[in-house]
């Protein structure tokens, strides 16, 4: 796939998860998806997803940089939330919180079969 | 630049960081680089480097993922190593650890111009 067709597809990807559309997120992600080298599964990936935005009902992803191989994606991620409770280990409790993920996604077939995250826990720890 | 030229060029970076061949460091860093948002200048960069091989003897960067565009890089680099005393406000002190980042570097004229990383500390936190 060219590298715009991902980055498209990646785009709409993240639009299916800012409108919580679970139905349609078996377009981008692949059944026997994996996440940090952990198979998860599409329905694992739907739960965690479900999870979070419970956690954090503010939750929006905004897409900083993007970079596009043919078969990977590399994204850093904005968030401008309030995560109820524990979020991260942390005592968060709903305060307001500005953090960042840089993320890889490796693709087959027009599908996300493996996901690499690191969240910036450290950034959280400094706004508490 | 072509995505392969900047490869190449971000892998000798990278092996001039592994040599720690400071010498070299403005041949791939800009005299004006920003790391995560701050500028902190080559002179900055290279102290920094400097401190988180003081700090870790046996530190080595290994490229695992590798994104290139026209003017970003994005990276996920593995670390195995023995970090002294305290490291991310963690107490390690000397034991093993793995651990990942995952970076941007925006390049400009050759050089890197801007560096957004993440390093993942829950990972050493879990292995503490």
């Amino acid at each position: 796939m060219s590298t715009t067709d991902l980055s498209t597809l990646y785009r709409g990807y993240i639009a299916c998860l800012n409108e919580q559309n679970w139905p349609t997120l078996g377009t981008f992600v692949h059944e026997d998806v994996h996440y940090n080298d952990k198979r998860i599964g599409l329905s694992g990936y739907r739960e965690m997803l479900e999870r979070d935005f419970r956690q954090i009902p503010d939750l929006h992803f905004n897409i900083q940089l993007l970079v596009a191989g043919s078969h990977l994606i590399a994204s850093r991620l904005n968030f401008d939330c309030t995560p109820q409770g524990t979020f991260l280990d942390l005592p968060v409790n709903g305060k307001k919180v500005r953090f960042t993920e840089n993320v890889f996604y490796q693709w087959r077939d027009g599908k996300i079969e493996q996901v690499w995250s690191v969240i910036d826990k450290a950034a959280v720890e400094a706004q508490l």
